[in-house]
């Protein structure tokens, strides 16, 4: 390479080789017989590929720190001292029965942008670093991303250290357990910009061939707990007109959600998970109904008018029918819009490395949601095969994991001139 | 009285205070605090009532006999005896949590009708006899009914022997270690019409404001599973074009399935009472679904085609939707049409004592379904409270009480006439 080739680095690219050996060499701690992996939060195998992390930190030369939610980051510095990081990340813990790619993708790939521009001489203004965020997933301490949320503010860390585990385990003492209990104080970490490459988690991108996803933002969510009350009856005796059955009540209110939502545009999700009936008898009108509502939207406003709506709609057919009705919300996340500076960053990276690139909304959650609050953020989908995530079958494409991360990188080297211009 | 009355019996009356009063006694044995009985087939209690049910029968001179089910048969003599009896019956064991009423009613009232007749000093031509039928519930051992079915030759005593509770007690050795496995062989009493007094077990005989319910026959009754397979998927990020989901279609077929049992006329009854889902989970599209469809109808032609046209829209709807789905009829109980003649010997009754009467069906199966295989037959149903049953508040009205026995013992009168006329 020559050296007007490094300066404006249109040709680097991260090794692809390494990124997937790494893949598959992380994948043993606490890899699975179904393929997949269950690395829960602060587990032995946590810190087992906390570990590995930490080895190869040291072996490209970058400083780690870990803060006090056991936060990892790793970090290259830039020319200009003064300068905040740009930052990378995502998580090395999974769900119970896992899959390879969710979170752990983002983090290796970050280690392999941050190798690619160490070994090539490329000289960034900003420090660069890598994250690896504690406990994404919730599923040994819930909530999820509490570690992202106490760095943005959002969560204090004593509230964080007193959760606990299904054995009385508490995350602070856990954290120590591990040897994860860094010096530095949670959220005291300068950050200029964030960008977390993920799997999509959804079927969109594999669906139209498209591979790379720029995602503007997450859905805000809300989650509602229906119950319906209507008259236990004989199903051999009781005429249907003197019957009040709550399940054929919600069958009529599940549709009229599933029209509400579509009448309000294709971003709508609206769904109904889980139904319980009672007294649950083959020869028995059902008496009562309690119903999950899972509804998303990219749109505060919009998520608002779909939730008055239902409840609307709801209540009236519940009343026709003579069923006592109730809609209770248990949990509600705004929306995220992430930085369009960054966004754009990551659509011309797409656009540079040769990959076709959407727009797109996250369905999920994700530690970028929180990291949103304090900086300039955005992320990045590649697609994973039929959509599937939070299972052991979870697959991502080899072309599509590199082309994603060599995204990442452009998208970070834009940045470094996007952001403190000189 | 005198001479006259006593030949024609337009007087004669059940004792209303000694029914009432069996009643209440008998509801001590399995007696529970919430004021039902839990009175199981061949426990303690139920032989503790069988053996008053004896006694109340040495008390009024008849002759009792125990055939090899435990059916208990309690006669009076006719001035013929040539004839075969007329014979009253029902159940005196119930649900585990059941009412005062359901079974032991037709009992008790059957009793009052011997009563009657033999104070009275009216002679009928042919014996009266009384039964009480083993195991109607089929709570103990089921299926329900089963000896009647005996009885009528529809299940063989060697099967029903076999059949055994969840301690893995046998019926027939239950029947041993109370000591009511009578001498003579089941099946082999002679019976030359059957009448049943029981409670409506539904809404229709209260709601309207009538008393008697002549019962023309029992629904015909079909159980069915369906299974629905669509695809589980991420709430959050599976638009709803790509979404094959179990629930809104399962949704959509209980409401065909409704609308299919209307245009089918008000005797059509189509009941949904168990739905689950798979993995019912909040934010997860579920991808399976299992319920259950109880259909009855007076008709058996009518209840097939409902069958036919849900069969054909189901999967119609479920083909539109992307979902795989079956529906096996796991259960069938044809239609019982009783004898016209008992039928009308019943509303005649009804209007003789002054009592208001309806035509109905009944939405239950009762030891009535299996006798009108074999004999002429016919039911009485008077109004429960709200239509409740199968549970320990169920109440029936004093007044109706003594109502429908006293059209009980007219129907008999009326039937010892109508039979082998002279």
């Amino acid at each position: 390479m020559d050296q007007k080739t490094l300066r404006t680095g249109t040709n680097l690219a991260v090794d692809s080789p390494s990124l997937l050996a790494d893949i598959a060499e992380t994948a043993r701690f606490g890899g699975t017989a179904k393929g997949g992996i269950c690395r829960l939060a602060l587990t032995l195998q946590d810190r087992q590929v906390r570990d590995w992390l930490g080895t190869q930190a040291a072996a490209l030369g970058g400083v780690l720190t870990v803060d006090s939610m056991g936060n990892q980051f790793i970090r290259l510095p830039g020319s200009d001292p003064s300068l905040p990081p740009l930052v990378m990340g995502s998580h090395l813990d999974t769900q119970p029965t896992g899959g390879k790619y969710d979170g752990i993708y983002g983090v290796l790939a970050g280690l392999s942008v941050l190798r690619a521009l160490q070994r090539s001489g490329y000289r960034m203004r900003h420090p660069v670093e890598l994250v690896n965020w504690t406990n994404e997933e919730g599923s040994r301490f819930a909530p999820a991303m509490f570690s992202s949320g106490v760095f943005a503010g959002a969560i204090t860390e004593l509230q964080a250290y007193e959760i606990r585990d299904v054995d009385g385990i508490s995350f602070g003492q856990a954290l120590e357990e591990i040897g994860y209990r860094g010096d530095e104080p949670c959220g005291q970490h300068p950050v200029r910009a964030y960008f977390e490459l993920h799997i999509e988690q959804g079927p969109v991108l594999e669906k139209e061939g498209t591979t790379i996803g720029a995602v503007t933002g997450v859905q805000a969510m809300r989650w509602f707990d229906l119950r319906l009350n209507g008259q236990e009856a004989h199903a051999g005796t009781t005429p249907r007109a003197m019957r009040r059955d709550a399940l054929l009540t919600a069958a009529h209110i599940m549709i009229m959600i599933d029209e509400i939502a579509q009448s309000h545009g294709e971003d709508t999700r609206a769904t109904v998970g889980i139904i319980h009936v009672q007294p649950g008898s083959t020869n028995v009108v059902p008496g009562e109904v309690q119903m999950s509502l899972d509804l998303r939207h990219p749109d505060d406003d919009v998520i608002a008018a779909v939730e008055e709506c239902i409840r609307k709609e709801a209540a009236r057919q519940a009343e026709q029918q003579g069923i006592a009705f109730s809609m209770k919300r248990i949990w509600k996340s705004p929306a995220v819009h992430f930085d369009p500076a960054c966004v754009e960053l990551v659509r011309r990276a797409a656009s540079q490395t040769g990959q076709t690139c959407r727009d797109i909304v996250s369905g999920a959650g994700h530690d970028a949601a929180y990291m949103g609050h304090i900086c300039p953020t955005a992320m990045i989908f590649i697609p994973c095969r039929n959509g599937l995530s939070h299972n052991e079958a979870e697959h991502a494409e080899a072309g599509d994991i590199v082309a994603g991360a060599n995204v990442l990188l452009h998208a970070v080297m834009a940045a470094d001139a996007h952001f403190d211009p000189v």
